[in-house]
């Protein structure tokens, strides 16, 4: 037997065993329900991936939502974008820029305050597939929002509502109430090494 | 002075030497290239992520691509959605499904050869502002694919243009190449606790 035969053979007989594995997951995989995802961590493609959901979610004909909180000013690609779905998307953009760019904490909590207003009305609402609450964990870090009603509203939503929650600094009591939580992980980042923030990658 | 004012201007006085730090950041950033971006590890959002990345380059008004290897034959809400932008978006599925399904591993290297002959033509549109490699990086561990080509085809494409590779165990010369890097880390699954793949979610 040449040895790209024996590769050959041993590839197939890895698969079986994988595809043997999944399918039994799948199979013991019974409840269905809207599942809370928390995307937390240093790195980039935090929002990115919820704005990837959100995509797939249009894709098979559901509507969905966004929140995005903190990042109020910035006029970014993604609000652009979505903004040509307004049957299917509702999106709000709260306060206005970064909260470095204000250092006003009384004007920030009460942007937050209106930001979550509109938010527990979109956990309520039956008709969307799937909520993004953008840059959340930033308002929860601050302390802009009481996380015991925040957490309070996303249970009380809609059974096959998916909320995704993104910003890094996730409070452990989030991911405690989570199904999926990831962390994505800063490796390297090209800003760190003087390149400028590039349009269609940053913002 | 009240705890309340304290805290109020202890917090803008952080937020003043946090912008401050920032803006001179922005301000060494100069270079304006085209990035290489990878996002790989063991939990969601990678490819979310990627076509987050689409969403928000379509937002500006510039065109991307995408080539899917692996999951072939899954017929993704992302690859219904972004098909309606034909004029902005150039979208190729490769091969038939995902490759523990397929078991043929020579089946599987021709495919993935047919699909990278497609990358190296989106890697020389001038036109093409994001090309998303989606899941190259699995193609790249089963060897499928030539690692010192890709690098080679990647290098090679036009100045602007930014390129994201998906999938999880990114080879170290892909990660040593690349602008930035992001690793997407599980911390916790809801499928792997008996939930069931939830539309918009998982696919």
């Amino acid at each position: 037997m040449s040895e790209q035969t024996a590769r050959n053979a041993r590839h197939q007989a890895r698969m079986q065993r994988k595809k043997a594995l999944i399918d039994q997951r799948i199979a013991e995989a019974q409840d269905e329900y809207g599942l809370l995802l928390v995307h937390s961590g240093n790195g980039k493609g935090k929002s990115s991936a919820a704005f990837g959901m959100l995509a797939r979610t249009l894709g098979h004909g559901l509507r969905g939502a966004v929140v995005q909180f903190i990042k109020g000013a910035a006029s970014t690609g993604e609000e652009a974008f979505f903004r040509q779905f307004p049957e299917q998307v509702r999106y709000h953009v709260m306060g206005e820029g970064f909260t470095w760019e204000t250092q006003d904490r009384q004007r920030d909590m009460a942007k937050a305050a209106e930001a979550w207003a509109v938010a527990r009305e979109l956990l309520s609402d039956e008709t969307l597939a799937l909520v993004v609450l953008d840059e959340l964990n930033i308002a929860l870090k601050y302390g802009y929002l009481a996380l015991d009603e925040v957490l309070a509203d996303i249970q009380a939503r809609p059974l096959h509502q998916h909320v995704v929650v993104t910003g890094r600094g996730a409070p452990a009591e989030l991911i405690e109430a989570a199904d999926t939580v990831t962390e994505m992980g800063l490796v390297k980042h090209a800003f760190k090494a003087g390149v400028k923030a590039q349009r269609g990658v940053e913002f």
